[in-house]
């Protein structure tokens, strides 16, 4: 059967509420981003808040046809939510709290408070605990495709990281865990076959299931450069969002004959690097020389959580990597953490600028008693796997222009736990051993998560098992971000003149062009439009009657329709001209242009 | 063409995400409310807040569709507007303020001031100011179906009147005032023709554009006797709106030769009837008896405007005839009304309650001087436009006990002005003396304006016109409440028994149901069920193993699919019974269910 409908929409450019931007809009840094609001796709109306004109609509409800389509297929059983929603369901899982300044809360007349909901999950389990009793009314899956709320701190990119998006969310519901095992690959089965419709690349990688709770959850992600998440490869096989990696941790070392720790003067050595250099000339080691990977670095950072409360918070880990922050914040969440500022640094004058040490921190350091008459760590210490006990390091002495060398864990200092919070390096061994990492950026398309029982549990979403005992509900929770994989369609499927759509989500398959003064010129493509659309192919067609030919073919390209075909000159010889939007021009004779177009579009969509 | 799809849905009962309720739930007051909630379509989530279950998605997306296509039909283009949407553009209209309570605002973690769009009017001019500058560029009907927010002070009656729902608003694009005309016209068709193939009985009547602004503005209103609109009409062809009914104006009449007015005791008389009993009792008149209509009634209200400020106003009007609160604040809007209150009334000791008159009211009573001098009433007065010069009233005389006789408007007293705020009587004649009315009820389903320039003058939406002058775009707006027609739906068809859905508009057009526990009966009805998909007709199909037959007749009639299917007893004779909704069962050989059932269905499409 033709994947072409009975009629295909014919979208005259004469009269389509569209309009071309020649240049980039001011606040767009990324190519979907300019390209969409220069085609005309989508305009903005806030920070991270989009309108959809008819060309953006188009495509989206392409997108989402093709995930409602696999989503049926999988048994999944569409419903639909209010965005606007009490708080009660969020206060009772902790979600009201947890989301922070990232949930659009609002009071209505009476001031009962509500949320805008980023997700449904509460919605979701209340609802089947009102329809449903038994282990027979399972498994079942549900979902929608609907309008979600987020306060990001910096939308950006468009509809990459956007505040009002549409998204498609399901949940299933089973008794067992083997249940939501074969729940979870439908999923991830109905995901692969979406992403491929769409003609999207995607990599899954294992991915934390932050503030979500739950177990397994991995990511579906489209490389792109521009793509705010970074993941890990090996050629083995191991793929995972860099929040995920576990760092291989190495074996203690022995320590009996370590030399004792000794302070030494290191005047001008705020960076790692002066620390180094100074090191090698001043005390050199006499095997090799020293390197950042000898020092022990530690980075003061402030955390937030979601209830306003302010800390601090100092990682420790050796001096040639970084704090990666998302990875400092997938390990802390709910909290939020960012670089301590000055103020902060002025309630701890223990903490000595450049110089600190394991010796002013955690364990070490102040210690402040709780109500219940537990001390804790004044600034808590917490560092990186790979500083195990035995591990001897160059570090901060507490006191400006010194270091103390020798310093060694488990027998000079302790911490607070440890943190996966450095950040990855490309050549790094992966956690399963399966060979060296590589690092490449992408945007998140989809998540999927086996929640478990934390929100059955926290609303009392229970059934009766086979042996007529009340058994909590097991759930999982997939997302695909539907605006976003627009963005992301746009990202992978552009160059510099324009967009350059795949058939199944272009918002036509033939942009048809009369150039040319000559009514014989708009009759002949006006006899095609007519033609093509009663094949069922969708036509943009440009009869604008007073427009360059120069502007028809830069729209034209812009627009980023698969096919263009042009009616003008050749006409006197009898020649239309079909053109993929990425590929060689070639003559038709006009009486054979409806079935030639036809034909290519049925090839492109099949 | 047939009507239907090349494949039609199958939903199976045992695992269809929905169950059904034998009780009313407490809150529903509606039909539609209640069997929409029984049969499994909505559920709540908060007051005026609804969840969408798979059967009454199915609908809502059919409906969706028709408008789709009707508005597609007369060159409507579609776009999608946030509904979160920065204060700004609303500020300029001055609509931020004029909603009142009735808008969700909000803010971000930025502190920026949102709200949650009730209507669109502003974004649509802003966005049209956007693209386009010249005359050439309009006509331009663009069009969204997006979900839509207002804090109702009482939401009720599920989806009639909600706080979350679902629109479809459109908005008509034109330099002259002509082809606003058109566009209305346009609009006026499609909306007829909407409501025909929804199989949803209307009327159009007259309306007030109340908040809106604008001239020319007419309401499709479904009769329902649970209606909140009430409507008139005459047998001449007169329809309007209660609000929008103009009272016919009487002439003055002389007064030269009117007794002076002369003040009686009348003693516990704080009502019209007692009033009217004892004045024919104490003070016959020579002529006739004195009726209600004889009385002047002072009416005193509390008015409070979008800013907040609240102040007094009194209502003269014949004694036969109520304040129409919704009258009263169609003329008043976008300021609301409500019957004074005991600390009104205190800080007013010159209202003396059952004994007000004019003479403590507007001009005659205490003034108020403003800032720039001029004097206003302290309590404002305005007349029912029938109290017209010269007319003799019996009225309060400020004084316990005491009423004024032959108090004659123009002579004796003035007012501030006049107000439509009386009720509208049966029987009342028709502002176009085409006979006298009818009141009767409706649901309101739509509603179509012509804004004229209000917003495109707040909002600098300008083109050039052919003379190559700056001229400002005239607007049409144009609603349709999309969930409201469905409840519309609900409420016109169904018994007691259960829902009974055009065919058009029904979640499936077959409920096929398998009874007895042979599994013969099952596999026969499983290969109708199979044949029927086939055929493009959609079924529900209850083929739950071990519920009795009442059971699922019940939840049929309840689920309200036009057209039943009953395999069981009558397999054993070769025979499967079809029955409509509403009609008679016939049995039909089972070799001939699927045609049989198909061609009914056809024909219910037709």
């Amino acid at each position: 059967m033709s994947a072409l409908a009975r009629r295909g929409d014919l979208l005259r450019l004469s009269s389509l509420f569209v309009r071309t931007l020649r240049e980039d809009p001011a606040d767009a840094e990324v190519a979907s981003h300019k390209l969409l609001v220069r085609a005309g796709y989508i305009r903005r109306a806030a920070p991270g808040i989009y309108t959809w004109l008819p060309l953006g609509l188009r495509v989206l409800a392409k997108i989402e046809a093709v995930v409602r389509e696999e989503m049926d297929a999988i048994g999944g059983q569409e419903v639909h939510f209010p965005a606007l929603l009490p708080r009660e369901p969020y206060e009772a899982t902790g979600r009201w709290e947890e989301y922070g300044p990232n949930l659009f809360r609002l009071q209505d007349r009476k001031q009962a408070d509500y949320l805008l909901a980023p997700t449904h999950e509460e919605m979701f389990t209340l609802l089947v605990k009102d329809l449903y009793s038994s282990y027979k009314d399972l498994p079942l899956t549900l979902y929608q495709i609907q309008t979600k709320y987020r306060d990001e701190a910096r939308p950006r990119a468009g509809l990459i990281r956007g505040r009002e998006f549409v998204m498609k969310d399901s949940y299933s519901f089973d008794a067992t865990d083997g249940g939501l095992d074969e729940a979870y690959q439908r999923h991830r089965g109905a995901y692969e076959r979406i992403f491929q419709r769409l003609g999207l690349e995607y990599v899954i990688v294992s991915a934390m299931s932050g503030a979500m709770g739950g177990s397994r959850s991995e990511e579906f992600l489209s490389p792109s450069p521009i793509g705010e998440d970074t993941f890990v490869r090996s050629a083995g096989g191991y793929a995972a969002n860099v929040e995920a990696v576990v760092t291989p941790v190495p074996a203690a070392l022995p320590y009996d004959d370590a030399p004792a720790a000794h302070v030494e003067d290191t005047p001008d050595t705020p960076t790692i690097e002066s620390l180094v250099a100074l090191a090698n000339a001043k005390y050199p080691r006499p095997d090799r020389e020293w390197t950042a990977a000898d020092t022990l670095k530690n980075v003061v950072l402030a955390v937030t959580h979601p209830d306003g409360a302010r800390e601090l918070l100092v990682v420790g880990l050796p001096g040639d990597r970084e704090v990666d922050l998302k990875r400092l914040e997938a390990a802390l969440a709910p909290a939020e953490a960012e670089p301590a500022s000055d103020a902060d640094f002025a309630k701890h004058p223990e903490l000595v600028k450049g110089y600190i040490g394991p010796r002013a921190l955690g364990p070490q350091g102040a210690q402040v008693t709780q109500q219940d008459g537990s001390a804790v760590s004044a600034v808590r210490y917490v560092l990186d796997p790979r500083v195990v006990d035995g591990t001897r390091w160059i570090t901060g002495a507490d006191e400006a222009g010194k270091h103390v060398f020798d310093l060694v864990k488990g027998r000079d200092f302790e911490a607070d736990g440890t943190i996966e919070a450095a950040e990855v390096h490309a050549g790094d061994e992966a956690p399963d051993g399966s060979g060296p990492l590589e690092l490449a950026r992408g945007i998140e398309m989809g998540h999927i998560f086996q929640l478990g029982r934390k929100y059955a549990q926290a609303l009392g979403l229970q059934v009766l098992d086979v042996n007529g005992k009340q058994v909590t509900v097991t759930m999982g929770s997939y997302g695909i971000g539907v605006t976003r994989a627009l963005a992301a369609l746009a990202e992978a499927n552009h160059d510099d003149r324009g967009l350059a759509w795949p058939a199944h989500v272009a918002p036509a398959h033939v942009h048809l062009v009369a150039t040319g003064k000559g009514t014989e010129v708009f009759e002949a493509a006006e006899a095609i439009a007519q033609g093509l659309s009663a094949n069922g192919v969708e036509v943009v067609y440009d009869d604008r009657p007073k427009v360059s030919p120069g502007v028809k073919f830069a729209d034209a390209e812009l627009l980023g329709v698969p096919l263009l075909l042009v009616v003008g000159r050749g006409l006197a010889d009898g020649v239309v001209e079909l053109r993929p939007r990425a590929g060689e021009a070639r003559q038709v004779p006009v009486a054979e242009a409806v079935a030639e177009a036809t034909a290519e579009v049925e090839a492109l969509l099949a």
